[in-house]
């Protein structure tokens, strides 16, 4: 019974407004506090900002707790991956971290919880998810994109090693450099470099510059079109139903009814 | 009545063409006079140059004030933020300023002059409110951007500010590193020496690349979809409007009639 | 009659198509001379080539007069601007150059020659013409970006000029200067030279870089939606007149009809 | 008889989807050999990767045998284009090569395998048809950009080529010079070394980086309009015969019926 009452309070708090500001002005807070850490502080501010920092940890552990006490169906809050990935932000930054090594993934977990800005927007959650829709469309460009990365790696591995080991020395090294050229980054340098022995390579370059560009653009156009035949479809979808709009389907039934009627009047003079 | 007819008087005046040509005239010499004292130029006509400055300004004092005096209502005079703006720029540019520190402002001022264009000519203003208008609607994808840019720096600035602290000394540094590094302006450079000591650090580069390489293009896209429908629907509306064109809603209105004139004259047959 | 059957015969020589194709044949052959003399050949060879040069420009000179003889309206062949432009092209590399500083012009006309393949190509001359048109539609967003540029560089000239006067020296090297930070050429070294004086100096690139790339992509999208609309409307138009498709005011007449017939014949029954 | 039921079981097995999945693998793992050659691998492991390869090159040959055989018209095959690419790559990869020179071939056809990814998957081919179908659309755009390079390129040869005969020395060098500037790499080295002895030199420069971005833009306009045109059509198409829908020409028709069941009935009555 009490468990219930706190549920349905919980539940009324984690819907509230001034409840949802005050947790994103917590996060923004905690942003700031990130930030200033880069900068060289002295030790007494040092100090002032672990202790936020810990405050800052214990508000998103409360906060969490009160999400989940308040969620109604304690199976669906793990199924919501936004609640997945604040729980995990908030449980791995409770981890007590003493060498190191884990005391820079402790920094990143600490940096990843502006992340949770984007979870609580909702409008952000929206752009997020729409960025993320257009990506499985484009799966073969990519795809295509990555083979003709590969095969012209290996080409410039089996070739050029020897030139320059380090822009050139494996196949993993040469898809860098490769991304290098691809982004116009001193590629002609790179170019150069292999044309005092291959005199003929700048085609490797401007062929794959061609090849590349042109994929690229076809992935642009790509998103473009999808982007515009789906808002051109829910306008025209919109348009229909909320004008109440007379369709030439509409108009056709109409002309048989006049038909009918015309013909219903034959039989009666008849 | 004195005033009255001096406001009526200086009404038509700024309504004028030929004084707004005059007025964008002294506007492009002034630019003019701007750009010429940035040359090497002998004393004698920079004195000229001090002494056309002077004019200018003057002119323009005059010019605001019969601006303000034919303005009917004087309270839409300064609702108008052109007329703000345009006022500012000449009160500004009329205080005497001694001290260096100042006189850059005074330069600034007067360069801002040139602005004034965009003020009296019609289509720069349309231009600059269509631009303006555009930039809300991306405010989600920019907040969204700037989150990216914020973490990533985050990530740069405690890793990398030992590496090198001109580059990643602090969070707003890195966040200029970051932007060079969207730019792609020797973002290698960048790069391989980081990669020297975090040889797994072409990942927050590659993956910072993507991230706003693929939100930047949203925002393009966004633009585009919105500009065309705009477009779009201005068209459909002008076209529908000028051309008195039938609509599906005049045929079935007609139809009707058609189907109430056989039924009356059923009924008058019965 | 001599004359009158000369110009006949011109007539239909200028418009045979084996004509044409022989000319564009010597057009490409005078650009391949003009490619073989930037190589090191041997002075027998240059011989040749200088005697072929000869030979080109007679022929494009007896081409010009055989077109202009076989023009039937005189006055119509200089108001086609390619017609002016081919026989500028053709006189001015007959003036025999002796000094060097012409020389360099008439290697600059005997260059220009390569874009009589335009003016001989009916599908580049469409597509050039095409180029044009879209040209004055943006005339307003190039002055508005002209007016950024100026401002900037008076500014920058105003401000930088003793850091480094290679760069900033005047207002119109500070043009160039910006020009090459819009294609981001470097321009965080031209950024990093002059924030080591002023350190705020950032926000003077990175609002340039925003405000020009924003026109830029404005204006890039005016061409896309402009060609877009232009397209459709021609779509649509053909769609309509080749198929002989029912309108909606087709329907709207033939319903009126209808109803006419439906008033006579009350008419007649009465 | 014997052959005929070879052929048969063989045209099953080609069009097995476990078949094609089990070519993939092996195409996917060829490449992973080839990456893994590129790096410094102890003496053991290259002798494996030498058995690899030639064991990749038999069981491709295999396929390829399978594959021909399995086709019911022999004169299909090779009408086929990736037919023809699969068998050449197989074929020539089973040439011995011994002297170093067509080592590198031999390299280079190994690489290639890895494309038979594009003619294996039928999504890829799909992409890479229509990327190529696209091309020559854009033919006569990439000929005026060839001119504009050719002529810019002889312009440059002609005046730099004694300033640096490295970037200006002949008129392909000073092409390779001139892509380099449409790239924007560090090309206001290239034009302030020219600008030290011709101070004009910069038009040069800007023009030509006007006229190639105007150009390229327009390619890009062109595959965007192109592509949309024909995703509209196709969505119209689709729609109008999907959905059965009412056409204007059908209300069209039945006004018709109507005009002419109304004429009857006059007829009729009189």
């Amino acid at each position: 019974m009490n468990l219930e009452r706190l549920q349905d309070q919980f539940f009324r708090l984690r819907s509230n407004r001034l409840f949802e500001l005050f947790v994103v002005s917590v996060i923004i807070f905690s942003a700031l506090v990130i930030g200033a850490k880069t900068y060289d502080i002295p030790p007494g501010l040092l100090m002032v900002i672990s202790w936020l920092d810990v405050a800052i940890t214990v508000f998103f552990l409360v906060e969490i707790t009160i999400r989940f006490i308040g969620e109604p169906d304690k199976r669906n809050f793990f199924r919501n991956p936004w609640n997945v990935f604040d729980t995990l932000i908030v449980v791995i930054s409770l981890v007590p971290i003493q060498d190191s090594e884990m005391a820079l993934v402790g920094r990143l977990i600490r940096i990843f919880r502006v992340l949770r800005m984007v979870s609580m927007v909702p409008e952000l959650r929206l752009l997020l998810n729409s960025l993320l829709k257009a990506l499985p469309q484009l799966g073969y460009v990519i795809l295509l994109m990555f083979i003709i990365f590969y095969i012209y790696a290996a080409v410039g591995a089996s070739f050029f090693s020897e030139i320059n080991p380090v822009l050139w020395g494996d196949i993993s090294v040469a898809m860098l450099t490769l991304f290098r050229v691809m982004t116009f980054e001193d590629w002609t340098d790179v170019m150069y470099e292999t044309m005092a022995i291959y005199p003929l390579s700048w085609i490797f370059y401007l062929t794959f510059i061609f090849l590349t560009t042109f994929a690229f653009l076809n992935m642009v156009i790509g998103i473009v079109v999808n982007v515009m035949e789906q808002e051109h479809a829910a306008d025209e979808k919109e348009r229909a139903t909320e004008e109440g709009e007379v369709t030439l389907e509409q108009l056709h039934n109409e002309i048989k009814e006049l038909k009918d009627l015309l013909k219903e009047k034959d039989k009666d003079t008849a």
